[in-house]
C-alpha cells in the first residue's frame, strides 16, 4: 500500500514528504525528481518568483547508492528564501512583546482563498497561519510524490502525459495523437499542441495581466499502456476513477474533473457513447474511447483520459471586496505580485496526481516487495488479460 | 468516524449494508429510509422492473425502539425476485453436471459495462459473476446509507436537495431559488424545475426509447446550511470537495463532477469567479457563490453546489459491437428490456452520496457519541464561526 | 485488502457480517462456517444457553453455487430467540408511555463489563443499550469472519490451531508436538492435551461454579506452514505481530497477548532466546522457536505461536459491589445464570482472530483477485524464499 | 485524526517524522521533544554510542513562533555520524565497479534480527539494506512522536509515566504509589523504584556484559487522569486496549503486552479480578484496578496500566549459529560492540507509544481544531461523566 504525508509552509524552512510503500530496488535520484519540479515552475504567465527559485529535491531516506531500499522515502525541498523570513516564519518561540510586530499580522482574508474559513476553523486571528500552508506551494510536494511514481510507472512501460486544452476561454479544440501531444506539451510554455492557439493564449494571459486579472483553464491528462482491470466495481471506494477524482479535485484551485468525453456525455446518445469491443487476435480493444479508459470503475486497457478544470488564481491586482476580521470594515483586497495564469503548471501537478493514484492501485493489487517482482507480475498479468 | 460496507448481487437474496459510527439516540425507522429508496425508483423513462418492485428497508441492528444505540446499523433490502432466480443465482453448491445448464452462462460482454474487464480481473468466464455485482442495483444500498445520513443531517438543520439540469441535450438553463427547486424536484417525474423543459425531456426520452437508444444528463446537488470550516486544507486527503468528488464519480455511470460554476470557470476571469466576502453583523457571507461553497477544500458557509454528469445507460436495444469471450466472434450486443434514461433516479443517488460525505466529515470533526452532544457542539460551533 | 464490519445485538434479530476483499472462486458454504461456530459454543463450563442454540450461518451475498464471486460476502446468524425479546429489543418505535415498562430498564452496571462506561459515553441511562452490543455474543461474528479466512488459508496449506494451556490456575505445562495438540484439542471439552490436567480443570470449573465464581485462563494459538516474510519492519503499523496483538486483545475479556516464550523472555539470557539459523539444503530454518515465528515484525517461517490470557467472565453469581446509576445506592451485583468458564470457547475465538490477520496480510501482499492466482503466487514465493 | 510516518536509516543522513492532525496553538519546541529523546538514550547497560551522541530534534514545519499551526509537523533528527558513512550509506548512485567494495556487503544474518527474513522479502542480498531500517534506531522517531503527544496530553492534565519492573530475572515486586514511582523512575539509571533491586539489576547487567550476553525485562506504563469512555466496544477495531497492544508490540524487541493484572488473571477467580464500582459523590470510581483501567475496550477512569516484555537484545558478543546467505556455510554470529541491556530505554519508548494512542483516540473523539477548543471540550466531558 502506497501512502504519503506532505508538510511545510510556503515560507517555512522546507517542504518535506515521506512516501511509504515504494518497492525495493527502484533506481531513484534527486535529480530525476527535481526535473519534474522544474516543469511545474515553468509556464507562460507565472510571476517572477517561479523563475528565480529552482526547487531541488534532496532524498533523505529510503535510497542507498541510487536504489530504493523498500523503506520509507523522504524528500526535502529546502526553501532558500526562508532566511529572509526568519522573523515572520521562525519556528522558535519569540517574546510576547515582539510577537505582534514581528509577525506582520494578516487580518484581511482574500476571497477565493482558504484565509477566512481556515481562520475560523483553527481560530487563527493572524491569517498568515492559514495561508502559509494553504498556499499552492504544497503542489510542489505533490509533484515530488508523483515524480517518484512516474519513475516507477516507467519501469512498467506506463506513461502519464498532460496538455492544456483551454486558457481563459481560448480553446485548443484539435483532436491529437499521443505523438502530436508529446511533441508539443513539454516544449511549449503553455503546454498546448496548436501553435496558433498557443499564441492566442499567451495574448490572453498578457491581457489578463494588464487588466490585473487572472485566468483559469482546462487540462487533460492521459495515461498510456495501463493494463485492464485496475480498480474494482465490487465496492464503491475501490473504483479507480473515483480515487483519481478525489486526488485531482484536491489540487489547489481545481474545481472539477471528468473522464473521456466527460460532461459532453450528457448530450450524447448511448449508442455513440459506449465504446464497441473488438478483438484483434492480440487481445481485446475498444473501437473508440469516449469513456476515457474506464468501465465499472476499472481501467479497460484504453488510454486513461482525465479532464480537469482550474479556476483562475484568486490572488488579483484587481480589487475584490472583503472584510477585515478585526475591524469588520469592508476593504478592497488586492496584492502587488502574483501569477496571472498557472494553468500550464497545474497540468503538471494534475499529471502527477494521476500518476500517484495509478501507482497506488498497482502496488495494492500486485505483489510488489521489489521492482523485479512487480515487473514480472505485471508481465504475467498482461499476458493473461490478452489471452482471456 | 463513519464507514460502511455494502453487499449484494442484483438477483441475490438481499442487499445488505452495515454502517458503523452513527451516534446514539438518532430517531431512525425503516420507513423513513425506504421513503428515499422509493424516490430512487421513480422517474420518467425507467423500465417496468422499477415500477413493480418497491424496495423496502428493514433495520436489523443498531436500533432499539426507534432510536440508534451507537452500535453498527444493519440495513437489509430483501429481493423478492430472488426466488425466481434460485437456479441461476443460488448460494448453495450445485452438481458440476448441472452447473453449465443452470447458470445460463453469459459470454457476451456489453460495451460500457464492467462485464469484460471484470471477467478479466476475477477470471470469471461466466460474466454473470461480474454483472450481478456491478449492476446499478447497488445504488439502492448507497441511497440507504445516504438516507440515514440525511435523517441525521436533518437534526443539524442541514438539507441536501437535487435536481436534473439536462437530459439528452435538453437543458434547464434557469437560475432558481432553493424554494423554486424544492417546489418541483420531488413532485416532477424528471425532477426538473421548468415545466416546459420537463416536457421536452420526456419527449426526448420517448424518442430515445423508440430508437432503442438511451440518454444521459447532468444533475445538481445542493446542500444548505452547512457550517463553514468542514474539511481542511492542511492535507490533500482532508479536502472535502475531493472526497465528494470520489463519492460522486464512484456512482455507476457517473463520469464527471464539478463544484459551483464548474468547467465554466475555465472561461471566466478571476475577478468574476471569486466570491466577494461581506459581513452583515450576523456573520460573514459571500456576495456570490461561483465556487459552490468551497474555499481551500473547506466549506465556506455558502450552499454547496455539486454538478455531476451521468453517461447514457450502456444497456441498449440498439445493437453495439462486441466480442464473445469464448468464440472471439464479433456479435451485436443488444437486450430486450432496459431503462432508456435513469438521470432522475441518478440525481437521488448523487444527493445521498453527498449526504454521506457531509455526515462523515461532521462525525469526524465533532464530538458525536450521541445526538444531543453533536447538536450542542454544532450550535456552539456555529455561534463561534459567526462571532469570528 | 481484507476488511469487515460486524453488527448485531445479543438479543436482536441477527448478527450480520460483511467481509470485503475475499478473492473469487473460493469454495465456501454456510455449513463449513457454521462448523467453526459450533466449536465456539462447546466447552466444559458453558451455561445452558450455549447448549440449546446452535448458531447457523447463512451466506447472503458474494457466493454463487458454492464459489465466491470476489464481491463482498454477507454472513447472517439469525437469533431464533429474538421473537421472545420483541417487547424489549424490538427495532420499531413504541409509544412513549409503554417505553419504560417494555424496556425493563437496567440501571445497575456490572463491574468488569462495559455497562457503566458505555452508558457514560453514549449517554444511555438504560444500560441494556450498552450490554446488548458489548456482549461476548459478538465473538460469534468474529469466528464467522475467521472461518472464512481459515477456509482460504487451507487452500494455501496454512493451518491455525489452538489449545488451552491453563484454567483457573491449573496449568498444562507439557511441551507437545503439533500432532499431539491436534489429537486432543478438538476432541476434548476443555481443549487441553494432558488428560489428567483436563480433569483437574473440569474439577476447578465445577468448584468455581459451586462457589458462584468464574475463572479465566491462558490459550495458545499456533499457525503452521506460514511462509517467511509476511508483515514488514519498514513501518511500525506493518508489523504483523503488532496487528495480531490488536486483534487478540480486542476479543472480549482478553487482557494480554505474547509471542513464543512471551513474558518468560524477561528472565532469559539473549543467548538462549534467539533462535539459531540453520540451512538444510531445502531452505533456511531455526533450531528453536522461542520468538514464536516472528523476527522484525515479520513471519520467519517457523510456526507462529501466540499466547493470550482471558480474564474470568465478569458475570458472577457471587455478588460484587456496584452502584445504581439512578439512585447512586450501593448494591451487590449478581445474576442468575452465567457461564463459569469460557476459556475453551475463547481459544476458538482467538484462533479465528489470528486467522483473520494472517489472511489480511496475505491478501495485502499477494496478487489475489481469484484463488488460482493467489495459490500460484504463493507457490512461486515459497520457492523463492527457499532458494534465497 | 492523528497519523504519522517515520523514515530514516540507522546510518543515513537523518530520521524524519511527519505528524498530521495536531491541533493548532499547542506550545511546542524542539528542546521539549529532545528532552524525551535524551531519556531514551540513557540507562545503565547501553553501549558507548548512546552516550556520545545526543539526539536533537529540529522542527521543520507546522510550528510558528513556538505554536503549532494545525498543519503537519515535521521533526528531524540529524545523524552527525552519517558523514563517516557516506561511502557505505550514501544516497547518490555510485559506479557499479565501486559498489561491492564500498558497500561492505553483509551476507551473515543475525538470529533474532530482521536480517534474514527482510533479505528474503525485499530480495536484498546485502543485508545492510535491511538492518539499517530494522534497527532500533527507529524508536527515536517513535519517541519524538510520543513526545509531541505527551506535551499535548499535559495540557489535558493527562500524564504518562513508566518504570522497569524486571531485568534479566531480577524483579521489583513492590506495589508503589504513583508518587513513589515518579520519585525514582527518571532519576535512576535502571528506572526502578526499589534501590536494592536496582543495584541487583545493575549487577545482573554487568554479569551479562561480562558473559558477552544480553538480557531483557518487563516494563510498566501508567497513564493518569485519563477520562472514562475513550475507545468503544461497538466495533473490535475501536477498542483502545487493542490499539495500545498493537503499538506496544510493534516496538523493536517487544514480545508481549498485558493490562492490569495481565497474565495473572489466568489464575485468579472472577470475584477477585473485577474491580467493584463505587460512587463517592464526586463521581464513579473502582475499589481496585486489576483490569488496568479498561472495561469493554474503553478507559474506565482508573489509571491505565500497561505491562510489556522486551526480549534480550539479539546482538551478542557470545556467538550464535547462523548461515551465510551466499556460501550457505554455517558460522558463529558475533559482534564487537553492543548494548547488553536496553530495558530502561525501552520503557521510555513504550511510554511514548502509549502516549500516542491516547492522543490519537482523544483527537478522534473530541472536536480538536485548536487546543482551547479541545481543552474546553475535555472539561465539559469530564464534568458530564462525573454527573452521570
Amino acid at each position: 500500500m502506497l501512502r504519503f504525508l506532505t508538510a511545510g509552509e510556503s515560507h517555512g524552512p522546507q517542504l518535506t514528504v515521506i512516501i511509504e510503500g515504494i518497492p525495493a530496488n527502484l533506481y531513484l535520484t534527486g535529480e530525476a525528481i527535481s526535473k519534474e519540479l522544474f516543469k511545474r515552475q515553468g509556464g507562460y504567465g507565472r510571476g517572477r518568483r517561479m523563475q528565480i527559485e529552482k526547487d531541488t529535491v534532496e532524498i533523505m531516506s529510503g535510497v542507498r547508492h541510487g536504489y530504493t531500499l523498500g523503506s520509507p522515502v523522504t524528500l526535502v525541498v529546502t526553501n532558500d528564501d526562508h532566511k529572509h523570513w526568519l522573523n515572520i516564519m521562525g519556528v522558535a518561540p519569540i517574546e510576547e512583546s515582539a510577537q505582534a510586530n514581528m509577525k506582520r499580522v494578516i487580518t484581511k482574508p482574500r476571497p477565493g482563498h482558504a484565509d477566512l474559513v481556515g481562520g475560523m476553523k483553527y481560530n487563527h486571528r493572524d491569517l498568515r497561519n492559514v495561508l502559509e500552508r494553504s498556499s499552492a506551494r504544497e503542489t510542489a510536494a505533490r509533484v515530488a510524490v508523483g515524480a517518484v511514481c512516474r519513475i516507477l510507472l516507467d519501469q512498467l512501460d506506463i506513461e502519464v502525459i498532460s496538455r492544456v486544452k483551454s486558457i481563459g476561454g481560448v480553446k485548443d479544440k484539435g483532436v491529437y495523437t499521443i505523438d502530436e501531444i508529446k511533441a508539443k506539451n513539454d516544449s511549449n510554455d503553455v503546454r498546448v499542441v496548436d501553435d496558433a492557439v498557443a499564441q492566442q493564449m499567451r495574448d490572453c494571459i498578457d491581457e489578463a495581466k494588464k487588466a490585473g486579472d487572472s485566468i483559469g483553464g482546462e487540462v487533460e491528462v492521459t495515461a498510456l499502456n495501463v493494463p485492464a482491470g485496475l480498480g474494482s466495481y465490487v465496492h464503491y471506494d475501490r473504483k479507480l476513477d473515483g480515487r483519481i477524482a478525489q486526488s485531482v479535485v484536491s489540487i489547489n484551485a481545481f474545481k472539477g474533473v471528468s473522464f473521456g468525453a466527460g460532461f459532453n456525455m450528457a448530450d450524447m446518445p448511448g449508442s455513440e457513447v459506449q465504446d464497441p469491443i473488438a478483438y484483434n487476435g492480440e487481445g481485446y480493444t475498444r473501437l473508440s474511447n469516449h469513456l476515457g479508459g474506464f468501465e465499472g470503475g476499472m481501467t479497460n486497457g484504453m488510454p486513461i483520459v482525465v479532464n480537469a478544470v482550474m479556476k483562475p488564481i484568486p490572488t488579483l491586482y484587481k480589487p475584490l471586496q472583503s472584510v477585515d476580521i478585526e475591524t469588520k470594515a469592508v476593504y478592497q483586497a488586492s496584492i502587488e505580485r502574483s501569477d496571472s495564469c498557472a494553468v500550464p503548471a497545474a497540468s503538471i501537478v494534475c499529471e502527477h496526481a494521476v500518476a500517484f493514484e495509478l501507482t497506488r492501485v498497482i502496488l495494492e493489487e500486485f505483489q510488489s516487495n521489489y521492482m523485479e517482482q512487480l515487473i514480472e507480475q505485471m508481465t504475467v498479468y498482461r499476458a493473461r488479460v490478452k489471452a482471456f
